[in-house]
This record gives C-alpha cells, sequence and structure tokens, in this order.
C-alpha cells in the first residue's frame, strides 16, 4: 500500500516530487486495476498541485459524491453519464489542501447491497466489501494512498477489514454530507481509506484543518473495552481469531484490556438502525422509487418493496431508542478509553455469494454516531481480518491514537 | 388567497373538479404575475391529477429545491438554466399525494440576503421578503394555495409576515432537506406557505402521512408566553402595535398571557447563530466560492469574504452554545404551551432599500429547531404585520392549533 504520511515525508524533504508521487499512483492503476476493477472513471493524465499539505496525494472518490470533474453515477443506470455541475464540500476540501483527485470508485447502487465488479485485491475471487468497494480496493491494491467512501450501515469499516486496510469513519457530522447521494441523512456518514491510521489522521487534518488531529502518536497504556455484540448474532472463527490477536497484543504492549457488556438501550438501538435507514431511504430515494423503479438495482429493489408500510410513529419509536441508546453509551464510555469489537463477521465472502457481507457489528455505531477505526490484524486463508476501535463521540483523535497503538502493538507482536 | 382547506373540501363535495382548482391558479398567475413576479418559471398549461389529497392543489416551489420537471437555478447565474435529474424529496411528497407542481418560485441566491425581482403582492413598492420570496408572495397574491420555502435565519417566517400569508417552519428535520441546496446543514429547514393554519396543516398532513396533523382545530385558553428578544435589538412601533393587537386578541379570547424571559444560555444561543451558519456555509458553498467567485451575488460574497476566517474552535464552541441554549429553552415550555413573538422587525422595507429585512427575530428558533407559525394581524400603511407562534420541538400540530386559536381570536376582535 501506498502511505499517505510517507510520501508527505518525501516530498516534504525534496526526495519526491508532487508529480511523480501521482505518477506513482497512475502507474499503479495502470498495472492493478484490470485485476481490481476499483474504478468507475479515473484521470488518464492528472497533475499535481504545486502546493498544500496533500500535493502529490492521489484521492479515490466514491462515485456517489458529487464531483464536477467526473460523472457521478451512484452506482445505478439511473444516473449513468450524470454530471453535477459542483464539487461536494469534502472534495473541495480535499482540493483546498492540495490534493489531486484520480477518479471515481466503485459504489455499490445508491450506496446499497448490490455487488459492484470491484474484486478484493487480496483474492480477486472474494468481495472486496461493500458499498464503498471501490475506495477499500483501490487502497488495498497499493493503487491511491487515500479514498473516501460513505457508510449508513457498514460501508467504510467493513469493506476496510476485507481489504486489509485502514479506515475512519468519523463521529457523525464531522465531515459535511452535502453533495453526497442520500440513502439514510440520520446515518450517511463520510469515512476515509488510508494505508494507516497515521494517514487518516494526516487526511483528516488536512481536510479539517482541525489542529486536534496534528501529531497523532500511539497512546500508552490504553483501557480497552472489548464488545463482542453477541445481540448482532454469531461471527465466524476467523473473526473471533483477529480479535483474540489484537487483544493479545493490546495486552503484551500495556494495554489494559476487560470485557464490558453495552446496556439494553444500546442492544435496543442496534435492533432499530434498519427502521430509521429504511424509512429515511424511502423518503431519500422517493423519485427513483416512484419513477425509475424497474431500473433500481434488484437486491435494493427489493430491500425498498419489502419496507414500504414503515409509519411515522415507528419511525419516531426507534428515534427515541437512538437518542436513549447515545445517553447511555456515553455511559460505557466512563471505564474505558475506548470499545473494541468485530470490523464483520469473517472473512470477505466469495465473489460468488452475491454479497458484500453483512454490516451487523457496524450498523450499531454508525447509529450511535461515534468514530470507528478498522485496524487490520491477521490474514486467514490469505483474507484480512480487522478489528474496530470504536472512541466516545467527538474523541476522533483518540480513536486514532488508540488505533496507532494497536498497528504499533501487532507489529512487534509478529 | 386561495384556501388549500377551501378548495379540499369543494374537491370533495363535488362542488369543484380538480382541473378546475388547477384553472383558478393558472388564471391568477396570469392575472398577477405581472405585478408580482413570483416564478422563475412555470408550465403554461398543467393537468390535476386524479387522486390523492393535494389533487387540484398547485404548489409553487422554492428555486432552491431540485425538480426533474424545471430547472433550479438557485437564484444564481453559477447555476442558470441547471436541470436536476430527480425531484427532492419534499417535491416527491407533494407530488405523491396528488399535487400539481405550478413551478419554481424566485429565490435570492443560494438562500441569502441579495433581492428578487419579486415585489410586494400588497404593495409593489415594498420587498415580499427573502430568501423564500417567491413562495410568500405568490401565496399572498392569491395566485396558489401552498408553496414551499426554506429558513436558515428567517427566510420562512419573516416573508410569510411581509405578505400576510400564514407559514410553517416545522421543527427541525421533520421534512427532508435532502436535494435542496444547502446553506448550513444544522440549519437548513424546510417550511410551507398558505392561506391560514389550516391549510398548512392539511399541507403537512398530506406530505408526511402523520396523523398528529389531522383535525386540528383551535386550542381553548393557551397559556402564551410573550417573548420580546430584547437581545435582538429594537423592534419598529408597527411590529409592537401587531403583538400588542395578538395579545389583546388572545386575552379576550380566554387566553393566558404572560411576559416570559428566555435564560441567558437562550440568549447566547442567539448569538453564536450566525456563527455555525456561516461556518456551514464555506463548507456547503465551497466549490461556487473557490471555483466561480466572481459569479456569486454581491451581498453573498461579501458575506462569505467576511467570514472566511472562522475555525473549527469557534464552530465547535457555538454548537456546544446551541445545544446549551435547546436544554434551558426546553424548561420555559414547562410553565407555556407556546411562546410569542415578532415575525419581523416591522413592516416590509422599500423595493428601493434592497433589502429583504433583517432575520433578526427569527434566527434563535431555527436554530433551537422549534417549529415557528407565522400568523398575520394587521396591516400598517397597508403592508401586514404578523406574529409568530412558537411550540416545543417536535409539538407542530401544538403550534398550529394556537395559530388556528389566534387567527380566529384576531377574527373576532376585528
Amino acid at each position: 500500500m501506498i502511505s499517505l504520511a510517507d510520501l508527505q515525508r518525501r516530498i516534504e524533504a525534496g526526495e519526491l516530487s508532487p508529480d511523480a508521487a501521482i505518477v506513482q499512483s497512475l502507474e499503479a492503476i495502470e498495472t492493478r486495476e484490470k485485476d481490481v476493477r476499483a474504478f468507475v472513471c479515473r484521470a488518464s493524465s492528472a497533475k499535481a498541485q504545486a502546493s498544500g499539505p496533500l500535493r502529490g496525494i492521489a484521492v479515490g472518490i466514491k462515485d456517489i459524491i458529487d464531483t464536477a470533474d467526473f460523472p457521478t453515477e451512484m452506482g445505478s443506470q439511473i444516473y449513468r453519464g450524470w454530471q453535477p455541475r459542483s464539487d461536494a464540500p469534502v472534495v473541495m476540501m480535499l482540493k483546498r489542501a492540495g490534493a489531486t483527485i484520480i477518479g471515481k470508485t466503485t459504489t455499490t447502487a445508491f450506496a446499497s447491497r448490490d455487488p459492484t465488479p470491484t474484486l478484493n485485491p487480496h483474492n480477486p475471487g472474494h468481495s472486496p466489501g461493500g458499498s464503498s468497494s471501490g475506495s477499500a480496493a483501490a487502497v488495498g491494491a497499493g493503487m491511491v494512498p487515500l479514498a473516501l467512501g460513505t457508510q449508513t450501515g457498514g460501508s467504510v469499516i467493513r469493506p476496510a477489514a476485507y481489504c486489509g486496510v485502514a479506515a475512519i469513519k468519523p463521529s457523525f457530522r464531522m465531515l459535511p454530507t452535502v453533495g453526497v447521494k442520500c440513502y439514510s441523512w440520520a446515518l450517511d456518514t463520510v469515512g476515509l481509506f488510508g494505508a494507516r491510521a497515521e494517514d487518516l489522521a494526516r487526511g483528516l487534518l488536512a481536510m479539517t484543518g482541525r489542529t486536534e488531529f496534528s501529531d497523532i502518536v500511539a497512546v500508552r497504556s490504553p483501557r480497552i473495552g472489548v464488545v463482542r455484540q453477541d445481540f448482532a448474532g454469531p461471527v465466524e472463527p476467523a473473526a473471533e481469531q483477529g480479535l483474540q490477536a489484537a487483544i493479545k497484543a493490546a495486552e503484551r504492549a500495556g494495554a489494559s484490556v476487560e470485557t464490558v457488556d453495552v446496556p439494553e438501550a444500546v442492544r435496543e438501538a442496534w435492533r432499530i438502525h434498519p427502521i430509521i435507514q429504511d424509512f429515511e431511504a424511502h423518503r431519500a430515494l422517493a423519485w427513483e422509487f416512484s419513477e425509475r423503479h424497474d431500473e433500481i438495482a434488484p437486491m435494493l429493489r427489493a430491500s425498498l418493496d419489502a419496507t414500504v408500510g414503515l409509519t411515522p410513529k415507528e419511525y419516531d419509536e426507534a428515534r427515541r431508542i437512538g437518542r436513549r441508546g447515545r445517553r447511555e453509551l456515553g455511559e460505557v464510555f466512563e471505564g474505558v478509553d475506548v470499545l473494541l469489537t468485530y470490523s464483520a463477521p469473517g472473512t470477505a465472502p466469495a465473489k460468488e455469494l452475491a454479497t458484500t457481507g453483512d454490516p451487523r457489528y457496524n450498523r450499531l455505531w454508525t447509529l450511535m454516531g461515534n468514530p470507528c477505526v478498522n485496524v487490520p490484524v491477521l490474514k486467514v486463508g490469505g483474507l484480512p481480518i480487522g478489528v474496530q476501535v470504536i472512541a466516545r463521540f467527538g474523541n476522533d483523535p483518540g480513536a486514532l491514537a488508540v488505533a496507532r497503538f494497536l498497528e504499533e502493538a501487532l507489529a512487534k507482536s509478529n
């Protein structure tokens, strides 16, 4: 993989020109794209900007995010060739920081579940996950150092885990979702993919100008609460193996690790996530559903057809449960710095299963709005397993600092 | 004005065909539009739908709201001729309920402050207010029974007051802002204009399917707390005259009216509203600001130029103050059913002043997220004055029920 931090240091030191860094990505795309198919469209030639902390950084943008210089097709034939007038704010944040938008990455239709043509960079017989399939795969295949995705259920953390890359789903609303095709306005969150936690921190620093992302180093002796989310159903042995390896490495490196339970209200919040998601999707995609129903991708169409009867009353009750869950989850963080859990139920599913995997270990945290970081831990059968570090709402730097601790702990234990 | 409720009753009773109701709007537009200039574009012929509670209801849509059948120009030359692919969810809610979208109404550029060509239907020498200028004027001139606007500071309630129409800014996020050009994602709120509170309730019932909007009648003996918002600066005598007339009519009709103070935290929230608004506008309009700066309308451009230095730290602090204000405002509603205040500092400003008026009595309530309803009270110098009824967050039916009480009380006292 290409590390954003490494590129920045080499460019800063004059060892690498910004243009040469972009060429490195273009060449990597030339080599790897035919086997990975991460891009919907891309710049055949691209120049670096002369200044800005992200000069020389080639970025892939999930194709539900508006770009003025590339079509934005939402993974759907309904938007084939669709050209927005303007760049979404998150794209402008990157461009103003000096980044070069290198292309648009594949997305499942409207960031839902229908698989894209993208293949897992670790094994083309497997899914890269979704819905941010192309962004995770493009970083995992070493084509770009940074890519943007979005998560409504588990669409950033899960594909990151399957593709063996670091990713952050920041605190809800830290990055604007303006100009991002909406599925659920209470849940949609823009996230970043990179090689390591440090790369994510540098990306967020450059995009937001938030100085709390400067110089994030591994925290010492973090207090880690392990949450197995039994309410979300069983995991495959590979996921449990990854979690245990992370726990063991963390303990060896000086962390205190304890198993914690989440209150009933938080379990309830996990349960009602789909009600909020599906009720809002019916409004957000009302035009497509009413006017272009037959052109909606089949899995999404079936899901919308099945949830057409959700009522405002059920939605209001779900939102109340979500708010209660958020309050009670806050108390869980009084005893620990972060929570640690599975990023996905196992390794990436085989491509012929025609699934991008299950977001069941992610969706609670999307609804709660907490920052989540995927840390790659090990490989099972040649496919990556990651764990998810979750910090208190608004403590994105804390999530990244523990993710860095864990990366270093795992590097030492290997 | 055309009353939505009256049309519904006559259509239901078979006294009026839906098509005839649409023709009534088309003819009114033909007659009045040249003097009011409320529309950016409109259907020259339009048919009613055969079914749905809003069959026969012609609706005007503010031109920052995406429509698949009309261009959406945002009041800006940057979007001249811009044709979205899809209808915004709020437009689909209307269409699914049977409404006929009759045209797009004028908006100040990006719903900010630069005046549109629209004239006040009560006196063409005066502003209709803004930013939802065309929607307020189209309803006020009797051209349509229903129109959509949006409010970030005071862009629904203020023009409603100036044009002598009823309007509701619902609780934050009751109506989705998906497909609405964003200025501030924490503030932007879609609102409705109609002849009276009953019309607004019927519009919301049809759009949302929320049964709590069924059969809203005037509440008996409401407890009304008068808030003069001295922290927002002085009012003109005409506005105070309107407020006192509303108070007197309410008391005669059996309301208990007391003056209430808002806590310091709420006053602070009023103060920091512009920080949240302007910080987010710089992100929401980042592409326009960076790439098309010279084409941004001059008042908005000056405002953006002046606020370019706002920092994430100032923004985070403002959001904290906003949250504290919201908590403490909740306590104010323990003693009263609604708050009553000015809808605007006075009557509509003269057109030559090149201003849409001041949102200083509106912006606090937009930030707090509470439902607000404008009730026309009287005219001073031929120009309307309204008052603003504000209910607890989520109690939109309560705001409408007190607005209806006030309308009936004012009708009796005249």
